[in-house]
């Protein structure tokens, strides 16, 4: 299919023993941040397909997908070129490890999450609410 | 950048005087089908302003958008290749009219949607709650 549109891409918000799962960043942009896991949609699996694979290859854990935050897609969110960012919150499952692409992967607690890649911050506050939902609820 | 990912389109469910506005399509695929308006999202727009701009193409309306739908991914929902869509519910503005890429434009009762084109009869079962939400306040 022809028309050139922008690169899609999955983000996870992963609540883990009632914490955030966050990614160090081995390569730029944003290189030593902390980061949600996620990366690029491959043609051929679904979004929360894509956010699955992408949360077990950078934290070693397995997802189960609670609901969609959002969808961002500002022209300048991510400086190689225009990402368009599909966020789902999860519940996570198993033991984190960090991996390939990830220098380390560490929990957070919602209070305290540090300045993250991207509009990650933008992210977490929209998925705020919904998190202390879920937290209340443990 | 380099990654290959599925091509990213919008679509509008948009309530008009209490009715929904569909177009009917005048290419392949889904020829002579009604669809919700939307299309490709081009580099440098956001998603919303993605909405507004195929909207506005489609069906001559400006639209304020409500809310999130959903976004919608199988690989299979376009015959053409894999699409992901997101979709936006908005309140549509202005004199509905048909133009380039829509054969005609027409407003439905939410209780009598016809047999749609792609997956968007599936988006409007999802959309059904927030669409008699808000016709419940008009």
């Amino acid at each position: 299919m022809s028309p050139n549109t922008p690169k899609l891409t999955v983000d996870a918000v992963i609540i883990l023993n009632g914490k955030i799962v966050l990614v160090k960043r081995r390569n730029p942009p944003y290189q030593g941040k902390f980061a949600l896991p996620g990366g690029f949609v491959e043609i051929g699996e679904t979004t929360e397909d894509a956010a699955a694979r992408e949360s077990a290859e950078e934290t070693g854990l397995s997802i189960e997908i609670i609901k969609l935050i959002g969808v961002y897609s500002q022209p300048t969110r991510d400086p190689r070129g225009h990402t368009v960012t599909v966020c789902y919150l999860a519940m996570g499952e198993g033991e984190p490890r960090a991996d390939s692409d990830a220098e380390d992967v560490q929990l957070f607690d919602i209070e305290n999450i540090p300045e993250l890649a991207f509009d990650h911050n933008k992210i977490m506050k929209d998925a705020g609410e919904y998190i202390h939902g879920i937290l209340s609820k443990m």
